[in-house]
């Protein structure tokens, strides 16, 4: 397999498969993970930074959760490529930018990556579909006893795992759950939410990470603090808060169907009349009419379209996922007029049903 | 044949036939006539009003074009019928404010309406689909004749026709033209366009007459000055006038199909698309986007709509048509769901053809 080959398929993340999939588009855990002996990756110089990839190209030989894994490094792919690694989310911004002796491992399935040389020596990341915290927990604690084997991970007993940046230090582990929150958002009671969440020392942010604002009603929420608490106690918390978020999502939108049926279906079908049919589209446009449909599939008014095509338009439709297509660079008003055209023709060979007219 | 009938048929002016149709909605020709001996109907009695009754039936019984033709006492006619005939640009809405002793006379075409009694004894009205002015012009030249045949209308050898507001008097015709120009308002040449007509002594009006706006890029180009100029000079100096400003759109709309191809077919598929799919639509927004469906057709941009069928949708989507096909009172929230739900029906018996993504 190789890295072209990535686009042909819905990464797991993307399935809409899962508990709670109608709100919940992920589940995913990061591990920071550093080998003693070896400085972290902005002090160590390149020899150091090799020995790094060596002993974790034995680690994954090692491990059943990686075999045929596919395996890169950054300064081998060219920018859109890495951009594409991106907008999956199987790597970071930064980690994309400055490519010496970095590299990336990952399953074909997309459900592991692992970033080796970014700002710690590994960052390993288990993603998957819908609200599955368990599984994707059970996966990373595997893998990091495997990538720990040969060579032990840096860890003081007192203060846990050590990482480049003193606030990761501890569990080193980032829990993070991409919701789906339209009603919350039009209904006006996401600020609420989210002084909750933050109050609760969790974070918010938006589709594409740090730094990022939400936009087409996503939010990822992760946890905050990870020292001073034990793994099991943070997964606990968020799932306890995200259970909360899911909750009054589904009683909003069920509110809003029975009092503005109307104006929900008008704003649904429009945004799919939209997207069927623009011949010129920005990026921010489609997120925010793909949210709009991916609503209407779930409260069942728009039949005939399965949630993994809404899921996929959603990462098809960036620019690096556009030129990975098209196989040329393509300046942003090209984009515009293929990403209209690929979403019509996404869309157009899906039969829906338009006959719930009241 | 009732007046509910009129709704299952096409107007002739909304026929979308007729020379340049694609910019020229429509013809139309006015004349204001008062009977000699009978005071102007703001001053007459309901006695000497209902004399003017009798001579217009008088005269509509020895009129071959008027053969056939409907009769209706405004009192007959509850509010909803009054107002479809207005939308219909049967008559005017003044004539439907003070029923009392007005009368209407109408072909089952729609090509000839008059009003009886409304600012004048008569207002007969003859309008075509297209650009033709000429048959307009032979018709009512006929009905004049036809109507002044027994009982001879005021006139003055050295004023011409005299009429209730001297603005009107002399040859008391008023000749209006509808005209489409989208491109001149996206390309903002309009304003120039509209300059130049004032100037001639030509007025502007919107798709509803005196005092409405021009919406959805519809304009009603008349003359202005009745009084010192033949029939003949009037309607070929407007016609001049009107020639010019069809080529004037015409090169516009070339220049901007050859510059500018994906953002008209942009605007215009997402025009469609929501047409297509909105569930609430208020009557302004549909006149808009209308608009863009007729330019797509114009253009050949959307194929497989006949443009009756769009230009009918105008007007079926008007509030009094709404709830002539309803066949009962709605309140506007109804009539924006009814709107919408007309629209869809319409539009999607129609199979078009998407197939021009190039």
């Amino acid at each position: 397999m190789k890295l072209d080959d990535l686009i042909n398929q819905v990464s797991e993340w993307l399935r809409g498969t899962g508990s709670d999939s109608d709100i919940v588009i992920s589940s995913r855990i990061r591990l920071a993970r550093n080998f003693t002996g070896i400085p972290f990756p902005h002090w160590a110089n390149k020899e150091q930074e090799n020995k790094v990839i060596e002993q974790v190209k034995a680690g994954i030989s090692q491990s059943a959760h990686l075999k045929n894994s596919l395996f890169f490094m950054l300064s081998d792919l060219d920018n859109i490529d890495k951009q594409f690694l991106v907008e999956r989310h199987l790597m970071s911004h930064e980690h994309a930018t400055h490519p010496d002796t970095k590299a990336i491992c990952l399953t074909s399935n997309e459900v592991i990556s692992i970033m080796i040389n970014e700002e710690d020596h590994l960052r390993i990341q288990v993603m998957k579909s819908g609200f599955d915290l368990d599984d994707a927990w059970q996966i990373i604690n595997k893998l990091d006893d495997d990538l720990s084997n040969n060579f032990p991970f840096a860890f003081s007993k007192e203060l846990g795992y050590l990482t480049a940046c003193p606030t990761n230090t501890g569990t080193a582990m980032r829990v993070s759950i991409m919701l789906h929150l339209p009603v919350l958002v039009m209904t006006r009671q996401i600020d609420r939410v989210l002084d909750a969440i933050a109050k609760l020392s969790f974070t918010t942010r938006g589709l594409y990470g740090e730094g990022t604002q939400a936009s087409g009603n996503f939010f990822q929420i992760s946890n905050q603090v990870s020292l001073g608490q034990k793994e099991e106690e943070i997964l606990d918390k968020l799932k306890g808060v995200i259970r909360q978020i899911i909750d009054q999502e589904k009683t909003a939108r069920q509110a809003l169907l029975s009092k503005h049926k109307h104006m929900l279906e008008d704003k649904i079908w429009r945004s799919y009349g939209t997207l069927i049919n623009a011949h010129i589209i920005t990026s921010q446009e489609t997120v925010e009419l793909l949210s709009m449909l991916r609503l209407g599939q779930d409260l069942g008014i728009i039949k005939g379209l399965e949630r993994y095509l809404i899921n996929e338009l959603f990462i098809l439709t960036q620019p690096a996922h556009l030129q990975q297509i098209e196989k040329k660079k393509l300046n942003p008003q090209e984009r515009d007029i293929k990403r209209a055209e690929l979403i019509r023709e996404k869309l157009s060979i899906k039969k829906i049903n338009k006959d719930n007219t009241n």
